[in-house]
């Protein structure tokens, strides 16, 4: 068996998200595992990085999977873009140890949330925009995502349910926030993102920037780790997963 | 009466073009003069400065109309992205003075056609491109661009129809090739392109950098004015209106 580590880009509009869903194949998982299955005639599982939620893009997902094959890497590649639907497409395949998993290995991720706030619409990247009507400040966001970086109980910035024995503690390394002409862009590096985190991390910061919350509730809601402490759940189609980082990379 | 010059912006693909044909709004002329009747309650008719096939974009098409209205210029455009379709938005809206017409004044139009040329797909932007398979040698496609460039009567590069009266003689002033990391991006500016010009020119083109034709056919082109003797219509995803000109712009 040879191990391989793909990189993979992906519209996820018209998705149920990354990870297969039993006999439904409207997973970007599915759609994959589906060619590969095809290519070399029996079941190939593949494991993905991150399990980005419906909707949700990707840049440079990286996913791992171990077949029998003579073919190069290069030739796997082809034959996915080839097989695969246009909104999916596959930008490198490599040979990797055969102890690399995707998932299991990854020690960074970087998610990128992209909000549109101008008062004209962004025809051509709207599929990869929120749209914020509401005043946005970013002097107040930039200070409450101060506070947000470091090690910390995520649980309140989290859709994981109360009863969950794994940790909800994760160390967010950096969250950027800036303007680009009409967009406001948001990014987060971290080790892991617990399920909806980056999404109710966008929603307290643009409620921070709207002054409907202040930078310091952020303490309150790591202290309570009470979902209610936090803001709200931002679409998932202004979400975009940016890059994922491995020992290796550094 | 007030005159107002509107700045569009959109995705061509699921229309039949600019130009509203009869009953039928499935255009991007019919879809903004219904929502001006709409606001208005009579029937407004819209000029474009370019009358873009099905399937072709525009990122800054110029449009003009004259209506009887209180509203602000800012008004009507918010009212128009309110009700325009997501894959049309409206940049600006100004008052222009009584001669204005955006079709008539125009001096120049620049278009872009954008050319994926590289081993892996590109997902986000692929609504917006022509991938293109074969080899691309910019070196003659430039100086077959250098010959392309002037005034000429350009007829053998466009579908207009033989024993049509009006000239086909055109100026271009301008056409750049450059290679953008996996993009091959062909620049026209001119002061107006027949029919499919772009199309031809860039299928022109295209079979010279993949060394099917050499430059030198170009010259045999003029001097025929025949159809044949250029080269294949590109297709229209590939195509967008880019900018138009007016004399106050200079």
């Amino acid at each position: 068996m040879t191990n391989f580590k793909l990189i993979v880009q992906y519209e996820g509009s018209r998705y149920r998200g990354w990870q297969r869903l039993g006999d439904t194949d409207n997973t970007i998982q599915g759609k994959l595992e589906g060619v590969l299955s095809r290519m070399t005639g029996h079941t190939v599982e593949i494991h993905g990085a991150g399990r980005t939620d419906a909707g949700v893009h990707a840049a440079a997902q990286v996913a791992s999977f171990k077949i029998r094959t003579d073919r190069t890497p290069e030739g796997i590649r082809d034959y996915l873009n080839h097989y695969l639907p246009q909104d999916i497409g596959v930008l490198s395949c490599q040979v990797v140890p055969e102890r690399f998993h995707a998932r299991l290995n990854a020690v960074s991720k970087h998610y990128t949330y992209r909000l549109w706030h101008a008062k004209t619409p962004n025809v051509f990247e709207r599929r990869y925009l929120t749209t914020w009507e509401g005043p946005l400040d970013l002097e107040p966001m930039q200070q409450a995502a101060a506070l947000l970086c470091g090690t910390h109980d995520f649980r309140a910035f989290s859709s994981v349910h109360r009863r969950f024995k794994k940790s909800t503690v994760r160390t967010v390394e950096k969250i950027e926030i800036a303007r680009h002409g009409g967009e406001v862009r948001l990014d987060f590096v971290g080790d892991g993102f617990l399920s909806h985190m980056v999404r109710i991390l966008t929603g307290t910061l643009v409620e921070i920037g709207g002054g409907e919350r202040d930078p310091a509730s952020i303490l309150r809601a790591f202290d309570s780790l009470d979902r209610q402490d936090a803001g709200l759940t931002m679409p998932p189609q202004g979400l975009i997963l940016t890059a994922v980082g491995y020992p290796s990379d550094r």
